[in-house]
């Protein structure tokens, strides 16, 4: 199998974040996608790994926002390679509540999705999250990171709890 | 809820596809998703309208291709604007045949999947394939088309059947 085709797929990039019992945490990801319109769903992929994924079980709900092309490789870092287990990722940064009273980061955030989880699919590695849209707004009109950039601009890294990660 | 801010998320454009009781058929999505690594799946979402959809369940298989900047509206509305039911989409276009009989469109091809679908998940309007991909290859080394290129510099339209379709 030619591993590298995959880098031919066009993804952007958004962190996912929830909040359950006193703990808030987030991640970055590839795989938030829009799945239907009527109603809005999301679907979103994240790692077993991540406290992110508990989390986002725990509560019923996630947010995703979009990053700008401006988020730098220390943001990025922060969500994309630190470990909620070791920090709390919120701490320090600006940041906003929906109201589910998910945590959400608001700078270098283009566009903001607040969702109930409504359906969850075991993808092995990963889990998969079916979210309905109940909030959706738009945050600045700057240029959406695409993961096309990420990795050729910003020369940014695949984590390894990432969906596209290739062990080679 | 704010609709424009959908349009900050970022996406390929692609063309899946599969053959099934003598009848072949595809369709465009934006929505081909890498979704885990180990081993490689992808999810797609196609709507329940779709002859591509019928075929893909009745498979049990499909194929993706990630079209490139240079496919024209002619050729994209090909696969995207009309239906498998009235005519035969790869009747007089190159194509070929992956391992598993699915036909899928060999120009404007920048990489093909193949896939088994090992999941299906009914999202209303739509429905979630989950497939392990089979077979992955690289077909030229053309920039692949993004979603934010086919409506910015294509003059794109979204097709009513599209999970980002808009009704305003």
């Amino acid at each position: 199998m030619d591993l590298q085709s995959f880098f031919k797929m066009s993804y952007g990039l958004y962190i996912v974040s929830a909040q359950a019992d006193g703990q808030r945490s987030g991640c970055v990801v590839n795989t938030l996608s829009q799945v239907t319109a009527e109603p809005p769903k999301l679907s979103v992929s994240v790692s077993k790994n991540n406290v992110t994924t508990d989390l986002i079980r725990k509560a019923g709900y996630f947010t995703g926002v979009a990053m700008d092309q401006e988020a730098d490789m220390i943001y990025i870092g922060r969500f994309g390679f630190r470990s909620g287990r070791d920090m709390d990722k919120f701490e320090g940064i600006d940041y906003a509540e929906d109201q589910q009273g998910m945590p959400y980061p608001t700078k270098h955030a283009v566009s903001r999705y607040s969702c109930k989880v409504v359906e969850e699919i075991d993808l092995g590695t990963h889990v998969m999250f079916i979210g309905e849209v109940l909030e959706a707004e738009t945050l600045s009109d700057k240029e959406p990171m695409t993961y096309a950039y990420y990795h050729a601009v910003k020369k940014g890294k695949t984590p390894k709890n990432a969906p596209s990660y290739k062990p080679v």
